[in-house]
C-alpha cells in the first residue's frame, strides 16, 4: 500500500480526499492534518464517518509526513502550498496540491492574480497541471519520472476550470472553435465557498437566492485561459462569470464558444466523443443537457450541447461535483495516474445518488 | 373602482395577479376564473389567502366577464388568448394578456416558434408589448386611446425577456453595444415551469440540481431579439440558455454584450442610470451584482455590471421575481399606466423579504 | 403619527419590525439602531429595501430615542434589555421588548434558565406577556394605563412559545386537557438561529439535514409552562424538543396533549373555534394540518388537529412565521393594542406568498 | 454469485436496491424490472448510472425471474406483493419484500389498515419481519431454513418504523419504559412520498414548507405498535405524526417515551449501547442528537437522547436514510443475513457525504 497524508484534512476538499481514500485499494491514508482539530477524531468533526474510520486529526507536521508517507495531498489555501510543497518534494514525497499555487505556469500571472510573488518558480516549472482529460500525457510522463525515484508535483485543477475545460477544450484542440472570447457562465453549490463562516454562506443568505459574483475578476479566469490556449495553440480569452446557487454540491459550466465555420451538431458531438473516448469519467450526452445531480459525490463529468447555427455559437454545458471531480477525486485520479495504478482505482464505488 | 377579472386565476401567474390586486387602491378584483377549481374558495386552494379573501373561483365565462368587468388579465397558456382576447376587446374590455400570444409583432415569427398560425393579426398589430421600461411611450399612447373609450390590448412581456431587456436594452438604445450575438444565460426558480405536475418539477428532481434546458430553442428567444432589435434600431441576435435552479421564485439573467468601442464601467453605469431614472421599479447597483432574494415577491428589478475591458465585453445581470416583475405585477404595472393611474398603485406594499 | 424606534434593527427580528412598520398607517419609524452598521443605509445592508426606504442605521443612543420617540421595540439579545428597558420606561417611552428579559413572571425562573439575576424585578412585575391571543385582556389593561400617560412594557412572546400556545392553550383553558406532560415537537427555519455566523447555520450544514437540538433544555420551555399553567389554572409540564429544518422561515409546533376524558374531534375543534373567534390572525383548520408556507411573511397563524381516541391524545399543530407572528409582527400587534389602534393596523398587507 | 432480481426497479426504493447491489461482492443483479420503462437502459432513466451499468429494464416476468434468479427484491406498492411473493416462493426464489404486505403478523390488522383482505396468510405466518436490529434471531433462523433448501420470505420494515424502532425498542426490551402512549414525531425527506407526480411533491409545494400529515392514521402506526409490543412483551400504543420537510432524503424519528421509574441518562445510554453492541450499522451518540445528513446514502443509523427527569420522559431521536436503512440497503442487510453472508457485504462503501 502507498502511504498517504492529507494536509488540511478538515476543510471541505481535504475531508473529501479522506473519504475518497477510505475505500482505495492501493493507497492507505495514514495522516490527516488539521491544526484547529488536531487530536479530535475525524468522525467527531464529521459524524458521517462514525463507524467508518477511527482516524484522529494530526497537527501539520511536515517532518512526520516526510518520514511516514509516500505521497501527500495538500488541501490548503493558496500561498500555503508555496512553502509546504518544496519541503515535501525535497524529502521525497510526491505531492498533489489542491491549492492554486502550482496551476499557473507563468509565475508573473500568478503574482498578477494572487497578489503575491511565486517563491518556487523552479518547482512550478517542473510541475504538471492536474486535469487528466487535458493533460494525460504530461501526467504519464510524471509517472515515468516517479517510477525512476523522483518525487514529483501535480498542481491539481480548480473546480470551475475543470468543468469549463471539459466543456470546451476539445473544440479548441480540434480547431473547430473560432476567434473571439469564450463566454463562461458557471453555477456552483455553496460548498465551493468553503467551510469558513461568511455572511454569504449563511443559510438565510444562500437559500432561495442566486447572484453572480466575481465576474471578469475571478482567479480561475487565467487558469481557464491557460488551458484553452494550450488546447488551441493560440491565446484564448475567457469572460468568466460564476454564480452561487442554493445547493450544497455540484457545479455546472455553460460555455458559449464561437465556431470557426459552419458545422453541424453531429460533427461537434463526434469531436467530443473522440476526445473523451479514452476517458473513463466523462460521458458525452449529445444534444441533451447534463444535470449536476447525476454526478455529485462522484468523479464523473457529463457534457451536453446546443448549437445556434444562425450566429455560429456552440453552447456546451458540463456538470461535475465541485468537491470531487472539481477537487478531491480528481486529485486521486491524478495520483492513480502518477502512481501507475488503474486510473479508476478507488473511484468506481463513488456513484452519484440515483434519487 | 375599476372592475377586474383574472382569467386562469388558479395558475401560478394568475393567483399572483389576484394577490397583487387584493391590496390595490383603484382596481377591484371581481372575477377569478378556473375551470378546474370553479366553485372552490381561492383560500381553500391557496391557504395563504385564508383570512385575506373569501372570493370563489368562477368558471371561464367571457360573457359574464364582459358584462361585469372593465379590464381582464389573461393568465392562460399560449394559444388560449388567441380566441379570448378578441372577444373581450370587442365587448369593450381592456385586456392584459400574460400569455405569449400578443408579444411577437410579426405573426409569422409567432407561427414559426409556437407552431400555430396567429388567428388575430389585426388585433396583434394594434396591441402593445407590455414591458414598461422599454415601452412606456407606447403604453402611454394606449392609455390615451383607452381614455377615448377604446378597449385596448397589452401583450405583457415574458419572464426571461423582462430580465434580459432590463439588463441589456439601455446599452443597445444608447448605441454602446457592438456587433455580434448577445449571450444570455438565465436562471429561474422552479415556479417558472408552472403549477402542472411534471417529472422535472418533482422536488427530488429539482432540489440539489441545476441544468440548462432549451438552449438556443427556447420560445423567449425571438421575444428578446425583437426587443433588443427595437432598442438598437437594427437586428440583434440572441443566444439564450435558461437553467432551472433549486429555488421557488426569482430569476436572474446574466448577459454578455459586446461593446462597440472601448468604454469605462462608469460610463456604462451612467447610461443605465439615465435610462432608468424615470422608472420607480429598477435599481442600478453599479459594480455590485444583484441578488434575486432582494426582489422576490415584488415588482422590483435590480441590475449590476462587470466589464471585461480586454475583450470589450459587458456582463450585465438583472434580478427579478419571475412571477411578479416577470408576469403578474408587471401586468398590474402595465394596467396602472394604461388606466391612467399612478404607475406604482398597489405595488409599493409588495416588498421582498429582508430575510 | 406615533414615533417609533427599533433598537437592534440590523438583526433578523429587528429588520423585520422595520419592514412591518414601513407600511404602518399610524406608526412612523424614525430610529433604527445598529452599532455595527451605524451610518450605513438600511438598504445597503438589506438590498430588499432599495427603493423602499432611505433610512440610515443610527447608533444605540437611548437618550436620543427618549427624546424623539413615543415607543421603542427592543430587538436585542437577552440581558441587553434588562438595562435598556428601565431607562426608556423612566424617560416615558413605551417599550415592546422582543428579547426574553421580560417574559418570565418569576425572576428566579429567569435566573435559573438564563444564568443571570434579573435586575429589574419591579418593572418585570408591571410588565405584560405579549402573546395577544392568550393575554388580550392584560394588554387592554396596559392600553388603559398608557392612555393615562404611563409608559408601559410588554415582554413579547418567543417564537416557539407562540406557536405552542396557539396550538394548546385553548385546550387547557377549556379544561379538556388532562394530566401528564405535554409533548411539544417544533420545527423552525434557520432564521430562528439568528443572523450571527455559526457552524450550524452554514448552508452546507443546514441544507438537506434535520436534527433535534436543546431537547428538554431549551429556554423556551419555562415560557411555555408559564403560559399553559396560566391557561390551565394549575401547573403544566412541557417536554420540548425543537428541530432545525432546511428552510429560511416558518415554524411549526406539533403538540401532543393528553385529553381529560373521551371527547370527539368536533368538540375539540369547537373549543378552538370559540377561543379564536375574536382573533383576526388565527385560522382554525379543523382536521386539516397547517403548512408553514401559508403563513410566512405574515402575522397569521393556522391550527389543525388529529385525535387518537384510543389513547386519548390530541395532536395539535400550529404554523407561524418565526420572525413575524413569532417576533416582529406580533410585537406590532401588541403595539397596536397597547396604543389603542386597530389590532390589524399595518399588518393586513403582509400576506404569505401564494406560490 | 447469487443471482438477484429487483422487481419495480424504476421506483425510488427499487433503483436504490439496484445501486446497492452494483458494488455487492456476492450478489449479482441480473434482472431489474419496470413495466413503464421496459427496454430502456437504467442509465437513461437515472443518468447517475451512466458509465456505471448498462443494464436494461426488463418487463415484470415472474417466470423469467424464477428461471434465472436465486433471490428477488420486491419494490412494489402494497397489495402487489400479495400475488407475486407466493408465486416466487413456490418457484424456489427467496423473496425480500419492501412493500407493506408481509410486515403485519395479523392478517386482520393488515385488512383494517390497508383496506383489503390478506390473500396469503400462511405465507405471512412463515415470513419474518425484516428489521435486523430487532429481529436478528428470526432472520438467522430463516437463514438456516434457506440453507436447507427452502425459499423464504422477509417482509422488510418500513422507513418510519425502522427509525422509530431503533429509537425506542431497546427501552421497551430492557423494561425501562413505562405505561402510556409513545409519542412519535417523525420528519421525512420528500423522496419518502415516492416518484409519482403529486401536488404535494411539486418543488413549489414542498420547498420552504413543513406540515404534519396523516397524524394518528398513518399506516406505519400498527407496524410500530407490533414491533414495540414485541419488544416490551405487552401492548404498546403509538401516537404517530409524520411531517414532510424540504429535503430529498433522510428521516428523523423523535420519540417521547414515558420511563417506568426514575433513571439517569447514563443508565439509559448504557441500555442502548448494550443493545446495539452487536450491530455494525447503529451508532449510539449519547447526549448528542443525530443529524440526518450524517447517514444519507448509507445503511447507517445514529441515535441520541435527552431526558426530562421531572416528568420522567425520555426523548430519543434516530436518523436514517429513508430509502436506504429505511428500505433498500436494509433489505440488502436482511439478504446478507438470510444468505449467510457477512451482514455488511456491499454496504460499507456506501458512506454519507461528509459535506
Amino acid at each position: 500500500m502507498i502511504r498517504a497524508a492529507v494536509v488540511g484534512a478538515a476543510g471541505y476538499a481535504g475531508i473529501e480526499v479522506v473519504r475518497a481514500l477510505i475505500g482505495h485499494p492501493a493507497i492507505e491514508l495514514v495522516y490527516a492534518t488539521s491544526d484547529a482539530d488536531a487530536g479530535r477524531r475525524l468522525a467527531d468533526v464529521y459524524p458521517s464517518l462514525l463507524g467508518v474510520t477511527d482516524l484522529v486529526f494530526a497537527p501539520h507536521d511536515l517532518d512526520a509526513i516526510a518520514h511516514d508517507c509516500d505521497i501527500a495531498f495538500l488541501a490548503v489555501p493558496h500561498t500555503a502550498a508555496l512553502a509546504s510543497a518544496p519541503q515535501l518534494i525535497e524529502a521525497g514525497v510526491t505531492v498533489f496540491d489542491l491549492s492554486a499555487d502550482y496551476r499557473l505556469a507563468d509565475p508573473q500571472v500568478y503574482e498578477a492574480w494572487y497578489g503575491v510573488p511565486h517563491t518556487s518558480p523552479d518547482l512550478l516549472a517542473a510541475s504538471v497541471y492536474g486535469q487528466p482529460e487535458l493533460n494525460h500525457n504530461a501526467l504519464d510522463a510524471l509517472a515515468a519520472k516517479r517510477a525512476d525515484g523522483e518525487a514529483v508535483l501535480v498542481g491539481c485543477a480548480g473546480c470551475y476550470p475543470t468543468a469549463t475545460i471539459l466543456a470546451s477544450a476539445p473544440a479548441y484542440a480540434a480547431g473547430i472553435a473560432g476567434v473571439g472570447p469564450v463566454i463562461v457562465n458557471a453555477l456552483s453549490g455553496v460548498s465551493g465557498a468553503g467551510k469558513g463562516l461568511k455572511a454569504t454562506s449563511h443559510f438565510c443568505a444562500a437559500d432561495e437566492n442566486v447572484n453572480a459574483y466575481g465576474s471578469t475578476t475571478h482567479r480561475h479566469t487565467p487558469e481557464m485561459e491557460q488551458a484553452l490556449s494550450q488546447a488551441a495553440g493560440h491565446a484564448v480569452q475567457v469572460v468568466f462569470t460564476p454564480h452561487l446557487i442554493p445547493m450544497k454540491r455540484g457545479l455546472l459550466s455553460t460555455v458559449a464558444i464561437p465556431m470557426a465555420a459552419d458545422i453541424s451538431l453531429d460533427e461537434i458531438v463526434a469531436v467530443y466523443m473522440h476526445a473523451y473516448e479514452p476517458s473513463p469519467f466523462v460521458t458525452v450526452l449529445g444534444a441533451q443537457m447534463p444535470r449536476t445531480a447525476s454526478v455529485v459525490g462522484s468523479n464523473n463529468a457529463q457534457v451536453g450541447f446546443a448549437l445556434d447555427r444562425r450566429s455560429g455559437t456552440l453552447v456546451s454545458s458540463c456538470a461535475i461535483d465541485n468537491l470531487d471531480k472539481g477537487a478531491a477525486t480528481q486529485a486521486v485520479q491524478c495520483a492513480n495516474i502518477v502512481l501507475g495504478l488503474d486510473e479508476r482505482a478507488g473511484l468506481t464505488t463513488m456513484i452519484a445518488p440515483v434519487v
